[in-house]
Formats: structure tokens, C-alpha cells, sequence
């Protein structure tokens, strides 16, 4: 294998102006989180998979024991009258030139397939411990812009100004080339960690995208694990602040 | 040479359903320990060189004084009214994409030579000084694991939970798309030293499932070697830990 | 995409003998000024634009929230009297073989324009907070080196000794095989930030070579700028400087 | 440039069963130097220009003023009635799949030439701060030994035990493949600086060999110069070992 491959475990989809949502691993896992559990909870059916020489050289280990190549998947599912294409997966390329490639993949399949409009999911890095509900988005083109800020995602002028790195920016980017409209959504995040309650806020404004609606029960629940997690985090920050300013105050006292 | 190389050293191989046992070098050397010691035991034959330009850009010195390139080798034996093709080699790729077109290379060859069962060893690093006869098995279908168990194969959910990283994952999941069975079986091995005593399990497990028998004589010997070796640095250890308690107290009474 | 790729804006160019500049990013950045001012300043139209693997695999965010890949453009602009060519950008390539590649791209398309002259411009780094107005020039033949000190730009023998690394350096010395004349232009700068000053000076040189008069106003609003940071680092500095002497003579009449 | 190229400076090389010597850049540049002074002494031609986008993406500057992109060169000399084919360079690949390709490269050329034996030259690291007139080689059959040893050389069972990296390893063992004699040279050197009193000592083995003689003051110059430093490096390693008992020494009397 010297070039990423597709392949098809379906022939012959014939589908309809087709939404593509992309959550593969990021920040916070907030993309991947958010795209696997709509995969889950539509129903949808894996119909693609995708082998990279730029993935990492590894297997993983399914629970009865089978191996299973790293790899990208396609699945398709419908909501709203609407076939919705899921790309997610286990591993981002590891090298530059592969995510070009793979870039270049998963957009020749989305012309293939007649995709009308692509959002990828992702998490904007706050470096902070409090949740915000905003959802960030880009776009490939002003149009979008608008309608997307009917639903409350937020534009703020050349943020992220650090750009975006991976399979998220670049797919909206070259996506103009093939003529797909393509935005990019981002829940804040910490950045350091898992994040569902993040990839709540931000499957909840997919949601209302789509206008759709799904049970969120399984991503409430780890969400309100991490919450219980995040809250211990903070309370063990505070007392260690705490504790950094009392033992200098006895010192003082020892002084004085 | 842009691409990995196979180099035929004899033409016209007409095997009849071979199983191929895969022993590069990997965690302790179990696999390829293992390997070798079957292809000196069973008087196999080189059949074919490959070279690679993502094995280091190096060569080896032999005995007489002659170099010879990095690289991985193919032998026929045959044991058990059965043809037997072994992989072993210096090295793995050194590079993530180099792993991914070698594993092409090998499965081709596979498939021209109609192997029809894989076993690639290796090593599970526990990162403890102890024996373990346990030999953890994972596989490319679940009808193998039956199979296996049956020798004393353990099989446990999602172990490794890492995946495995290399040729003997690799081979595994992806002979599934050319219709082989394939198995990895992997003797447990601290992890940070060269396991003649590890690979002395796996030699008995493997030979179990092919139904042979060969003298173990030098990987014994090996093992006892090394047994000796290893009793040394547990010694070393124990006395590390009562070296590190006694201070303590003695510190304890200065207080008291 | 696998290559390094070329997306023509407008088709059918017809030049005659037009003249080359590059300004990518490099050493202060001076380069890239100089060639984005004159974009500016001449109102360049831009007819191409450059992706590739070898870019990092990144967005940027424009103002308007939109997104852009990393590239390389080429812009088209004209003054006395020539067709002149702009190659500026976000990035040079993040690996050795890409900039080798990139720059037969490049000289490829040099030559289809029918390119008479190529200038890359660079920075030179000299360690030091000073300024110079000295340019510094390196050729691929030495029939340009007396046309150029005509201008003033000073020819030290075998400098810069460490080379030049880059597309600066590479376009220069392979522009030779097609039969293209070519020099790098450098200003001197600290190397370690940002130089408009240093631009200022390396942009009257080209000005003077090219024979045209631009405004040099907003690229001398930045150096005054960058000059007060200078000042500010250079009066630091020499603080430091008597900080680190006074305590040592305090300790010498401590001992005295 | 996506692959190594070479550049015929002169076409319709009749040569007849040429000797190709080989002098890279590598252990304290030893064979660069031997190869280099043959070069210079027997006015040898350059005939062709090897680029390859795996070397650094670096021009360097000639003392006047122009620039050369990093380079290999093959030069035409003649000696004792036998043309010698020389290849010399800036730099070896800075990649591992660099290093495969540029010896296909050089061994496709050798076949061209009808080359009947080739020596590739390096030094071989000692860590000591010594002389050593011993020339230590490894050849691709056991048929060169006798004649090698006749002239001296020395060779070592399994020696060097790491291997060789690098163009002079890769050479001579592929060569084999090619049906080309071939052998590595290596001169004694403390590894890490330039040596060339490890390169006259093997100038000298290789002239013998060759049949040839040549004048070697300019390197016989560069050998005392490095002598001297040597001289000094070493004083000054004896004087830190007797400030290193001394103190120590003093310490004792100041308990006693």
C-alpha cells in the first residue's frame, strides 16, 4: 500500500444531495465524539473504509479478540429526509503529505457522491476549565456565513487566528475547488482532555442544523462523569491555591 | 530503489497450501527467536531476499569479512507433510509508510504462494521480571480463536489494549482481505531485553499447533543463560528495596 | 494531491521577458515584506496560486471568517515599462524533498513565462541589534555581479559561508540549467524578529535595480515602529549589562 | 526534482573497465579527503552532476559569489594506464530512502561504465585520540581478501560490529547484485573531527593498490596542522587528569 485506499463495501449508492459530517480525532475529541454518536444513534451503515500508509502502523484489538487495521470510516445514514454521509475514525494521518492526500480522498468521494454541504466538527482550545455553550464556526464562503448565524454559531473576525490544523480546515478549504459549500463548527473546549460536555453543546447545535432531533443520553451521561471529574480538577486548583498562599503566611508568622 | 524489493533466489515454488510463520524483530525478539530457531531446526531454505529503502541505510558485517544489506528473508521448510515459509529479517521498517507497502509486499507473496494460515510472533511486554508460560493470542476472524484455545491459546478481551505496532499486527488484519487465516501469538516477556525463555514457550506452543516436534536445545540453552542473568537483577532489585526501607527507619529512630 | 500543484487564475499570460521576484518567508521575514509591499504598492493581480503536500497541512482564517489553505501565489503586476512577477506566500516547504520540488515548479513556470531575471530576496542574519544598509548578493553566473554593483549591492567572497537554505537559494542556482539569470538580494537583519528596516533598505536597492519609484510609506511606518521595540530592547540590554558589573564591584568591597 | 538526477557533462564516455573510487563525506571526512586529493593530483575531469532532493535544500557560495545547489560529482581521471571514475560530494542523503535510491543511482551508472571494481573509502571510529597506520576493509566476496591483504589490509572477523551506514556501505554490498567487485576501505580516526592523518595513511594503501603514485604535500600539510591541534588537545587531557588527583590529594592532607 503506498497510497491512501478506499474501500467499498457497498456498490451503487445512489443518494440525494447528501450532507457530509467529518468528526474524526481532535481537540478534545469533540469532533469525533459528536459524529460517532449521531453514527450510533441514526443508525447509520458503514458502507467505506479507509487504509492509509500515513496512518500509524497498528492494529487495534476488538473485544472478541480480532484485529482490526487503523483505519477511516464512511458511514450513511438518514435524517429528515436527508442521506447523511459520516466520516470518522480512529487516527488522523501522521505526516504532512497525508493529510493532503486524504484530503484530496474524501473529496473526490464527496463529488463522487454529489455532497451539497460538508460540516466538520472540532474543538476550539480555550486552555481553560469553565464550559462555554458558543460554537465557533468558518466557512468556505461568506453565503454561509448568514444562515449559520441564524442558528447561533458565532463568526469572530479571523479567529481561529492560529488557523486550523488537520483534516478539518483543510477539508473546508479545498472543498471551494469542487465547488461544496463547507463550514467548520468548533465547541470550546480545555483542550487537554475529553470532552462531551463540549460535544454536547455542539451536537446540539448540529442538531438544530440538520433539524433533527436525537437522544443525547449516552453523551449527557459521560458528559456528566467529566463534569464530576472537571469539578474535582477545579477544587483540587483551588486548595492548591489556597495552600500556596497559607504556608507563606505561617512563614511570615515565623519571621515575625 | 524506491520501492521494497523482493529478490527470488529460486524460481518456480509449487507449495501445496504452505503456512507461513512470521518472527521479525519485535519486543524481547521473542517472534524472531522463535523463528529462527525453527528455520535452523527444520534445515530450511533460502528462497528469496528483500531489501528496502525504509529498512536503515546500513549493512552488516559477516563473520568472513563480506558486508550484505539490511534485510528481511523468506525460507522454505517443510515438517509435518506440511510446507512451511518463514519471514525473518535484521529489521522493520523505519518508517510508518514503509510498514504499510512491506506488509503489501508480504501478502502478495502470500497469496502467489497460496499460504493458507499465518502465525506472526511476538512479544506482550508485561514490565516484570517474571516467567509466564501464558502465550496471548488475537486473530483476523473469530472462527480461529476456538481453534487456538484448544492448544492452551489465551484469548482476552481487547488485549493488547494498545493494539500491537508493526509487521505482526499489520499481517494479521490485513490477510483478512485476502482471504487467509491469520493468527499472532505472543509469549509474555518483561519487555526490555532480549526473552530466550519466553521464546522458548512459544516455541512449544507453535510447534503444539503445527504438530511437530525439534530440539530446543539452544534456545534452552540461551534461556538458561539469560535465567541466570535475570536472577541477578531480581537480586539486585531485593536489595535495592531493603536498602531503601532501611535508611528510612534509621531516620525514623534519629526523630524518635 | 501527492505533487506539488499550480491553479492558474487566468489563462493565456502573454509577457515579454518579464522579471521575476520572491519574497517567501525566510530569515526577518525581509524578503516577504519587500515582495508584498511591491505587490501592494503596484497593484499586482494575482493569477495563480500553489498548494502542496509539503505545506503544513493548515488553514488560515480571513477577516471574513473564511478559510484559506496554505499557499504560495503569483501575482502579475507591471512598472517601467516590464511585466513584472511576484512569488509570495504563507510558508516555504516543511521538508527537504518538498523544496526541491517546489522549486522546479516554480522554474518551470519561469521558463514558460519566458522569465528574464529572477530575484529572490532574503535576509542575512548577522546576530546583532545594529542596523546596515549594506545588501548583500550572490548570483548563478558572474556576468551579474558587475551589473550589480553598479547598484551597490556588495559581493563578499564565498558569503554567506554557511550558505543559503531555502527557496532563496535554490531558485538562484538552479535557474542556471535554464539558461535564467538570477541573484538573491539580502539585507542585513538581527534575525531573530521581524526586520521592516531592514526591508526598507533591501526594497530602495530593488527599486533602484528595477528602476521604478514606489511608496515606501506603510513599510516605514512599521520600521519606526519596530525601531522604538529595538530601542527598548537595546536600552534593556545595556541595563542588564551595568546590572551585571555593579554587584560584582559591591562583592569586591565586601572582600576588600 | 521528485527523484535523484544526474547531469551528463560530457556525452560518450568510452572508458574500459574503469576503477570507481569513492570518497564521500563521512567519519572525520577521510574518505572525502583521499578522494578529493586523487581528484586535484591527477587533474581528473568533472564529467557528470548528481542533485537529489534528498540532500540538505541548501546552495553553497563560491569564492566568487556565485552558487551551487549541494551536489555529488563523478570526475574522470587516468593512472597506471587505467581510468579511475571518481565520486565525491558535499553531502550523503539526509534520508534513509535517499541513501537506497542514490546507490541505485551510482550502481545503474557503474554498470553504464562497464566499472570493474570499486572501493568506496571512509574511516572507521576509534574514539582515541591516536595514531593508527592499520587500514581496515570489508568487501562483497571473499575473493577480494586475499589480494587486499597482500597490500596490507587488515580485516577483522564481524568488524565493524555495528555495520557500516551510509554510500560506502550500500555500494559495496549491492554491487554484488550488479556483478561488480567492490571494497570498503577505512582509515583508523578518532571520529569526531576532520583527520587527515587517517587520510594520508589510507591515500597511501590505496595508491599501492592502485599502482600509482602521487604527490601528497598538501594533505601531508593539513595532516601536521591537525597534528598540532592533536598535540594540544592531548596536553591538555593530561593536564585536567592531574588537576583531577591533585585536588583530591590536597583534600585528603586537609582531613589527615
Amino acid at each position: 500500500m503506498l497510497e491512501s485506499k478506499l474501500i467499498r463495501l457497498k456498490e451503487d449508492l445512489e443518494l440525494e444531495k447528501p450532507t457530509m459530517i467529518v468528526g474524526l480525532p481532535g481537540v478534545g475529541l469533540v469532533g469525533k465524539l459528536v459524529a460517532e454518536h449521531l453514527v450510533d444513534e441514526l443508525k447509520a451503515e458503514k458502507v467505506m473504509e479507509v487504509y492509509s500508509p500515513h496512518f500509524p502502523p497498528q492494529v487495534l484489538v476488538n473485544a472478541d479478540c480480532t484485529v482490526r487495521p487503523v483505519s477511516n470510516s464512511i458511514y450513511l445514514g438518514r435524517a429528515n429526509e436527508r442521506d447523511i454521509i459520516f466520516l470518522v475514525g480512529d487516527h488522523q494521518s501522521t505526516t504532512s503529505p497525508g493529510h493532503y492526500e486524504l484530503c484530496s480522498l474524501y473529496l473526490d468521494l464527496a463529488e463522487e457522491l454529489k455532497v451539497s454541504r460538508i460540516y466538520t466538527l472540532g474543538g476550539y482550545p480555550t486552555g481553560k476549565l469553565t464550559y462555554e455553550e458558543t460554537i465557533l464556526g468558518v466557512t468556505n464562503s461568506t453565503d454561509l456565513i448568514g444562515e449559520l448565524k441564524g442558528y447561533g454559531v458565532e463568526f469572530r473576525e479571523s479567529e481561529p487566528s492560529g488557523g486550523i490544523v488537520g483534516a478539518s480546515g483543510l477539508l473546508v478549504a479545498f472543498s471551494l475547488m469542487r465547488g461544496i459549500d463547507a463550514a467548520c463548527l468548533m465547541g470550546m473546549t480545555p483542550g487537554y482532555m475529553m470532552d462531551p460536555k463540549s460535544a454536547q453543546f455542539l451536537l446540539k447545535m448540529l442538531c438544530s442544523i440538520l433539524g433533527i432531533e436525537v437522544n443525547t443520553e449516552s453523551l449527557e451521561k459521560k458528559a456528566e462523569e467529566m463534569e464530576n471529574i472537571v469539578e474535582k480538577l477545579k477544587e483540587k486548583e483551588e486548595q492548591q491555591k489556597i495552600q500556596e498562599i497559607k504556608p507563606s503566611e505561617e512563614d511570615l508568622r515565623y519571621i515575625g
